[in-house]
């Protein structure tokens, strides 16, 4: 079994790239699930119940959030009954939405779990306990756990991808917008990287304009930071090969569909 | 003219790659140059004299530093007379140790420079006036001119990246510990990488043994993290391709080096 | 019934303060309870048995603690057995300790609270949910509920102050170590001020050697933050008192005692 | 001489205090300059022309900021030509406007500086070398000397006010809108406060309505930040008397003014 997860879709470029790659993507791999992580989706903030319809049109079947989760208010709107769309399981409880989502495709049932790290990100719920308690939930039901870990440092992610080794078939981190090169499966059989990478316009800073982040390094000063209409965009992503019987990965490749490297003919 | 440069090479084990895969190294790019960032070298804290000496020894040009530039107290002793170590320019001024280093192999002068980010960092001077002064400055000397940018947020690095783009060699991330595939030469002739990545233990958060880190993020209690004394490692690095005649890049090349990719036979 | 709180005694020369001041407080005010912030009672960093045994001669009744509750290694030694110390009750639950105390003296049961903020402060969890449950709790035994929340930001604290008001008998804050002039009862009849102050030398950053502070944010070097041996010393308390009946709060009165203020004779 | 200053004001209910109050002070206090921390003042968010106009209609001669100044875009309209606004004087060199103002009133030139702390809050330039600077500067031209200090934490604000002990008439902390009981003459003959406080909404959080901040808190949803229209207010100052000869400080009184505490008959 076969997943294939694209990171951080930002804004318009983003989607369009989305559309225009998954096909390829899916004739050369053969995913059994799509995953995007949707929270940039947005003009690079948040998603809208129209994006999310598009993704699921595409051929995606989950979508995961992250700290932008909510910086477009339509998602309030929507998040309730958007079966396929989950945000951080340990955002604080009252919140709207949910973090774990279960979805069949064929005799495979996958859960799909999104986190959020702590370290330089607002204070809330333990990521690792949260963990604990749903990938034991999920174990119930299913071999096959996904596991998006939204965060910004390093050592936090790794440290999710050693504390869940052997437990779930996958951990992929996402939020730093560029893919690191550490894919690899972890002795227990948890396929596991530090950041997925972003899905958007190429000459940017993490997708975003970079004239206006580098103003706001400069000088200080407010700074509106928007996704640029045009330019060249790129694609990254995992696949993730999963042992049909253990659930336990047997591989994850990662790809950087741009300019300079990686592109399909 | 080629640029080998070993990122964050952490305690005993990272020398012990350092040392073992440095000759081979030599031998397969013969670069002209060659930068480890030593910041984490003695036991993950800082360096000490002795280590600093056993790089030179290595056939190590320049050190470089970062963060935990003043974790090992030897490094009050012996900064001012240690000649091919710099620290990050953009410390206070009142601070021991420079930023800024020469260094003349034949024909070739190549001038380093070591910065610091201040996103999730401690407060000090800005990077990027501290850059635009340091560049000028040596421009007027050479044409070759290599940067570390030791930060923690990839959109500080990639700021950095494009506001240096066209006016140094290359422009090198470390302090996160984890390679990122993102390696590139940017439109003007600026090689670029958001991060190196570490060198030292593999099976481990970022150099440090596992589980004491684990244990931080479980309990938030007082940890000591240490450097595992045994277990495979992995060698982190990149070659920087320079023309001779612009000291434009003309090729950035990454490397991890451990069991699971990239082993030399 | 009244309440005197003193706020965090830090170092010897706090101690020292607390011992000759609060013999002349209990035949002032007649405190039903003293309650001593004690986190930096053991040379500025965490507590010791022998310091928590030190209080509880002196006339104190309960021990609260705070971000520094194991600096001293000393406290994993006697925490499950210290009956009249609690550390923040929101760190994580497998932390040692608790975070909740019932005391009674006379027909009085007093409830008392630690809880610890999240902003600038590091992720545990929500301080607000687990005043929630805890107060709760607390309210089927008890009407006099007590809360030393210890915490950085401002708008923190008084948040907590707005959220439990009428529900408990005080709100108190702790940690900046600057006693705050915004002692009142809130409109619900919760008294609440948003930081007692701080507990030993007057001469100096926080209790702590003014030139080791200093050097640290003009150099940003490593520091050794040490508390002075000698030099004047200041008492920063408030009493409550406590409407017998309702658990309610009639009054809180701060007090400074140093050689500029509020000097008994 | 005699020197008001009136703490952040938040704001229609905070300048409606001021021109409430302004006269009476005036009265009762005689002071030779009135300045006001005017961060806050449209909306809670920076300042207007319209409304700093009024501040000066109002009899106040200074009008300091903080890391609201660029909060309203009307800040870069008429900060070039507003000769008695001052923001932090170690923002980046390339920020409009400008951190030291000298008033001339009778035979007393009064230097203002305003400067912004780095500890929570964004890098910018050191503010202790910024004002080693502008103090040397100020000194040759006037012995009188005031610093308003913007800051977060408490040591930080606290190592400012030792760091310009003797050398200035007084350093006040702003920022964190809750007043501290710690009004002293330093040793060498500084005034010092941790924090004047706020003026505005008193039955609120920090002068914002208290139920989107407290919703923040439990939340972590995206919370708008209002200030209340109506409600009881209070007005945060301190009075500083200075030596005419030698420009040190006698006496530091701070003032409170709402229904609890401190209102004029
Ligand atoms: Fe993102
Ligand atoms: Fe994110
Ligand atoms: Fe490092
Ligand atoms: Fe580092
Ligand atoms: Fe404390
Ligand atoms: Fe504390
Ligand atoms: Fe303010
Ligand atoms: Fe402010």
């Amino acid at each position: 079994m076969k997943i294939l997860f694209i990171g951080d879709v930002v804004g318009e470029p983003g989607r369009k790239t989305v559309a225009e790659y998954l096909p390829k993507l899916k004739v050369k791999y053969h995913p059994t699930f799509t995953i995007v992580n949707g929270e940039n989706a947005a003009a690079g903030k948040g998603i809208t119940e129209k994006i999310y319809r598009q993704f699921l049109e595409l051929g995606v079947q989950i979508i995961t959030m992250g700290n932008h989760t909510w910086d477009n208010k339509d998602i309030f709107e929507f998040i309730d009954h958007a079966k396929y769309l989950i945000r951080p399981a340990n955002f604080p409880e009252n919140n709207p939405g949910k973090g774990i989502v279960y979805v069949k495709i064929n005799s495979f049932e996958l859960a799909v779990i999104n986190l959020q790290g702590r370290t330089f990100l607002p204070p809330i719920d333990c990521p690792f306990q949260k963990a604990e308690q749903l990938v034991n939930e999920a174990k119930k039901r299913t071999p096959y756990i996904f596991v998006d870990f939204h965060a910004e440092a390093t050592s936090e992610k790794q440290a999710m991808g050693w504390f869940l080794d052997g437990r779930v078939s996958a951990v992929v981190g996402t939020h730093t917008h560029v893919q690191t090169a550490d894919n690899r499966v972890l002795p227990g059989g948890t396929a596991f990287i530090t950041d997925v990478g972003m899905t958007g316009i190429y000459d940017s800073i993490l997708g975003v304009n970079k004239e206006t982040v580098l103003r706001k390094f400069l000088t200080n000063l407010p700074s509106r930071f928007d996704v640029p209409k045009h330019g060249r965009t790129q694609l990254c992503g995992v696949v993730v090969e999963i042992n049909d019987k253990t659930g336990l990965a047997e591989n994850i490749e990662r790809m950087i569909l741009n300019d300079d490297q990686g592109l399909f003919n």
